[in-house]
């Protein structure tokens, strides 16, 4: 079988290792570096409050390169003042000093607890180890993801290959978040290789697209978290010179792909999560309405446990998508689950009630708001609310 | 002890009736009626999904009159298209002809599952019933009080009384929402009477106020309902002329106050809650960043689960105010929990643990947030979210 993991693009090398920032000797430090000077990108948390490993990678990936990453879990490094700012730019040096690159290539990442300062000697003695670790096979790149996840409960990966112009492109991601068992820790992280040759600027209008349209279609609990961080670092081994214009297309779209897959893994695996639904809108006067609407719907708590109950309750997600503050007429307005129309023009439809009841207790549901107004639409993916989500946080101690 | 329900203001008499919406022979209509054409003002859901009753009660305020209110529970009468318009203008029919007064001077509202047509004969039966047993006496505005129960664990009510110009003047009020065990029917109901002597346009203008500091501050699951509904009738009878505009003032400020006792009691029998709990948002740049931060904080469901659990977890609530979406700096701003505070200027602040376990075991707390930024303020009360949330919500079926 061949290696898909983040050490699968051409140039990429990963290294991780048990420092004792988590219990039990689990992996929670890892170093991801590039052989070449990478054209890099990332997206990080809209949140006022932002971790010090976020402030400073922002920073960092400024210029449009970076050559190497390093992540901890087990601590965020959020809030932490200036001594957790002094701790991640000491990471990026540390890692710095052993690969003989500048502290401004590295890119820092943290997701763990908030408010506690690192261990720096752990931390230290981590990168040493993460460092002489480091290698290119399927192994390496299985025990980062492992490395980066907090309490999830499977490590989360994907990896697409394409052809253009006789060149094979290869672009491999993992990611960690929202399967955590204990709070705090909600930060999605997202890591990605690619082998392509693509300038930093067009690396970057690709992630924002495909962030936008899967990382940030998602929802768990509504939470946003402090760390949350998107990074793709492209070493452009993939061929010798930069690939004509329309390879930028077919690469958009696997970057999407990817992101896609990682951020509906990451649904899955979302703390207590028994299902995934989507909530569709469609016909919408245009895209801000027909997201407000699908997210409204999607975060709605009355929605997530009757979704968990297996409840066709339309009634919960008429009344959430009139909530969502977003202008629409419900007497024009008609909703499905699944195939079965329930809801039309203002009121219930007749409907075969077993047939739904078979939707309803599949563990992937579809729900599709018709507005009627006109021709955008958005989707947004959620899983339903189990009492284990309040037992998972409510019965952590920080 | 003297009457302080809602018959208590002159003027007032109500009446209550089992007709069979709900199971159980329990009180599911009830009728208000005022001697005199009462001013009247209310506010109503912003959802767009509306219900056919709220429709037409906002429809017959308009000129700031009303003399009567019919209302029933276990059934919203919303969604229910046409039909459902229909249904509810019958309802002011039958109480109009009862009465002997127009129809467009009876107030309707519903609350109770979603998408259900009214049982139109039943309903009938219940005006005809609670006409029979309208009476002024305490037991009467109880039975008021209970009738618009769903499930409800308490019924909830408030009075004010005070005196200006030698004139005593009467506030009462009743409430029901968010105890509820059956779903959809998370509807916020109040109903307040007074024997002030105010002019529409007055009345209008201090319910506005006293439900925008009250009921708009609360909040459960996030949730509105399509049948939402705060309606105030004065029946002037407290004196025989308008008193001077001193007493507006004060008059406002009871009113205020019943609103929020009512709201608070709402909150505190909030569905599955067994804590309350109070964000206070100080020291803000403006009124508008106050309170977005304030709901934010008091809507996290991380933040609600470690109420729950009383964890003092404040990188929850740090978290959730920074991804409020109102812009404030963190290095600036302080939080404390009770009298405690635990994170000042972008870090966690030495505190006493044991006495901050104290106040996390409490039944009612409060978290300030202060911003460091300005003048305004604002508060939001919340509950803590339990696995009987997700319980109640989830089991039931439609």
């Amino acid at each position: 079988m061949t290696n898909t993991t983040i050490t699968a693009p051409r140039g990429f090398k990963a290294g991780a290792a048990a420092c004792g920032i988590k219990s039990e000797n689990k992996l929670d430090l890892a170093v991801l570096a590039c052989d070449t000077r990478a054209a890099c990108a990332a997206c990080f948390t809209q949140n006022r409050v932002q971790a010090a490993p976020i402030q400073l990678s922002r920073d960092h990936v400024k210029e449009g390169y970076a050559q190497a990453l390093v992540v901890n879990s087990g601590n965020a490094n959020a809030c932490t003042g200036p001594r957790g700012l002094d701790d991640a730019a000491t990471m990026t040096q540390l890692v710095a000093g052993k690969l003989k690159i500048s502290p401004r290539s590295v890119l820092v990442a943290s997701t763990g607890v908030i408010g506690h300062p690192l261990d720096m000697a752990k931390v230290s003695n981590g990168v040493n180890h993460a460092y002489d670790n480091l290698g290119d096979t399927e192994d390496h790149g299985r025990a980062f993801a492992q490395a980066i996840m907090t309490t999830d409960l499977k490590p989360k990966s994907a990896y697409r290959e394409f052809t253009v112009d006789n060149q094979t492109i290869r672009i491999a991601g993992c990611a960690k978040g929202s399967g955590m068992i204990a709070p705090n820790m909600a930060t999605m992280l997202a890591f990605i290789t690619t082998d392509a040759k693509i300038a930093p600027h067009d690396l970057r209008a690709n992630l924002v697209q495909a962030v936008s349209r899967s990382f940030n279609r998602i929802t768990v609990d509504g939470e946003m978290s402090t760390n949350d961080m998107v990074a793709v670092f492209a070493s452009g081994l993939a061929s010798d010179h930069e690939l004509g214009e329309t390879w930028l297309s077919p690469f958009g779209e696997y970057l999407y792909e990817l992101c896609n897959e990682l951020a509906l893994a990451i649904v899955a695996d979302g703390e207590g999560a028994t299902k995934v639904f989507h909530v569709m809108v469609t016909a919408a006067r245009n895209f801000t309405q027909a997201h407000k609407i699908a997210r409204a719907v999607a975060q709605s708590l009355l929605v997530k446990t009757a979704i968990h109950g297996a409840d066709p309750n339309w009634g919960r997600i008429i009344s959430a998508a009139g909530a969502a503050g977003a202008d629409f007429n419900p007497e024009q307005a008609s909703c499905a689950i699944g195939n079965i129309v329930i809801f039309n023009r203002g009121t219930g439809a007749d409907h075969d009630r077993d047939a739904l009841a078979d939707i309803m207790n599949k563990n992937d549901i579809w729900i599709t708001l018709n507005l009627n107004h006109g021709e955008a639409s958005d989707v947004v993916h959620s899983c339903d609310l189990s009492k284990q989500y309040v037992d998972i946080n409510a019965r952590y101690r920080t």
